[in-house]
């Protein structure tokens, strides 16, 4: 079966999309620990990221380095942190978090909600930015 | 001032060292939240990842690559996680975290402690699988 992250990738199910080409794609986390915490994911369905041929891993990071940067603009934050944990979703993906404090990144917190107008505010703000 | 992770390149102070080459450096964390916790360090001094050039940025993924491959070898652990906070010491470095279950990777835990005996076989046993 299909991972979610692949449904995605097809357009099978919406997502608030922030950049797309061949073999990436950076889309808003449906369940963000923060406002701006995005998902850089491989195209290609892989569990592990150290599973990833060392091409596929270093596109993915060159991909998230671009979003990041554009992230940094726009969203108010310290910094923007990076996760990779993998345990729930068995596809890849870099979590990439606007931080203002350490407990920012702590995946052991309550998700936010946020409306779809505001999902789709940061994301259009985030692919402003790129 | 130099960072602690520039006093640890130089060598003026001492740490359970994984890899090295000219521009990056791996080592256990001193504070890790798990055994094996590796930090992976690029030895320009700068503090936000998104401020390293392009190319020394994927130079340390690149290093951090392997570094993971040999943990993944050595430390009993479901898969090795990323994380980039970069909130206490001001000097670029990935935590590299075998993970058995997501608080694994929580920065708000209290940190484990070794002894000294025990690290240094930590970091030759990853060092021996690289």
């Amino acid at each position: 079966m299909s991972s979610i992250f692949t449904k995605i990738i097809k357009g099978e199910i919406p997502s608030y999309k922030v950049a797309e080409n061949d073999n990436y794609i950076a889309f808003l986390d449906a369940f963000p620990l923060v406002e701006g915490h995005t998902l850089v994911v491989p195209k290609k369905e892989v569990d592990k990221i150290w599973d990833l041929d060392k091409e596929t891993y270093l596109g993915l990071m060159d991909f998230a380095y671009d979003i990041a940067q554009g992230m940094e603009k726009v969203i108010p934050c310290l910094r923007v942190g990076v996760a990779v944990v993998g345990l729930e979703v068995p596809h890849v993906h870099v979590h990439l978090v606007p931080l203002n404090e350490m407990n920012d990144i702590n995946f052991m917190q309550p998700k936010k909600e946020f409306s779809a107008e505001k999902m789709q505010e940061i994301a259009d703000k985030i692919k402003s930015a790129l």
